[in-house]
């Protein structure tokens, strides 16, 4: 017999992202957000939600566009300082000493020191509730050398990206990997499928 | 300088979650699903993306009702294979041997031996390219009684949780809790704001 949670967002793992905007003077901001996700492959996009209260909103809407910035171990605090933070009346990345890198493909910051940040074209808007969906048309995806593996790809041993534990607000690693996908099912194929 | 990747789904964490639907016929149906995230918290909903080509497209779209179940370590070969089989024409809880749980909430079938089930109305449908994104209200969360901690909230380290890797397509687990939120980046703020 199960017990009843009640309607809460409990599910695992949670993402812990930094999204990237400019203010309407121009100047660089930063918030973090875990409710998001892929939300298609061709065009690739991915969504992520925000209430209607923040400043990286009303960015938004007014500049198309956002950047995705993956947070990962050695930047938890600065990261935990962006979701406590308001950008209305401080700099973020002053107060964290992070640096500001332009991208050249849309218009929105990106963390320099952040390992892997993806560039994102505002594609669509949905009103959800208290918080609003933003899906972002992937334009293109900025790696640090040291954290690629097989394939070109981030190796997540090297990427060390965080996870995050609604309701509990705890962070967690990643740890060890576990089998391949797409493969480690076949066992159940019936044999005249196999 | 960093390289640049290409328009690629490359985000960390990313979830594997099974989505629970009936079929046609009544027959229950699951498919494993990683492009997905929470999406609102009041109402709490989260969004999970399909392609209109799966069966539990069509039966999302009929019943108006599905549930996610979260997979966790002791049944990721189950979960695999509910990722590259299809319940057209193969009987996916006969073929692994799990067990069907009827919810009373939803019209929508949960896992019975995964310990933390989700159970959702449909609350938008979104077309975003080649997948169509559903989100879901969360009417209740249930959950076996040996994975809760404190709060009465899934503990990861009993839950155990996996983590997928897109584009490499591997399957990791939960590493070290690290730190609490909204508390570790209070260091970056000014003395006159603490």
């Amino acid at each position: 017999m199960k017990k009843s949670l009640g309607a809460n967002p409990l599910v695992y793992p949670t993402p812990v992202w930094v999204i990237g905007t400019y203010n309407p003077d121009g100047s660089a901001n930063v918030m973090t957000a875990a409710w998001g996700g892929i939300c298609c492959s061709k065009p690739p996009c991915l969504a992520v939600s925000l209430r209607e209260a923040t400043q990286t909103h009303g960015n938004i809407l007014r500049n198309k566009s956002f950047t995705v910035n993956i947070v990962t171990e050695q930047f938890i605090p600065e990261a935990d300082y962006f979701g406590i933070s308001t950008g209305k009346n401080t700099d973020k990345f002053a107060d964290t000493g992070l640096s500001v890198e332009k991208s050249s493909l849309v218009d929105a910051p990106m963390i320099k020191e952040f390992p892997l940040n993806l560039e994102c074209r505002l594609k669509d808007v949905v009103e959800v509730g208290l918080h609003t969906q933003f899906i972002g048309e992937i334009i293109d995806v900025k790696a640090m050398e040291s954290i690629l593996g097989e394939q070109n790809v981030p190796d997540v041993d090297l990427l060390r990206p965080v996870v995050f534990s609604p309701v509990v607000r705890k962070y967690h690693l990643l740890g060890e990997t576990i089998g391949r996908a797409f493969h480690i099912g076949k066992q159940f194929r019936k044999k005249e499928n196999k």
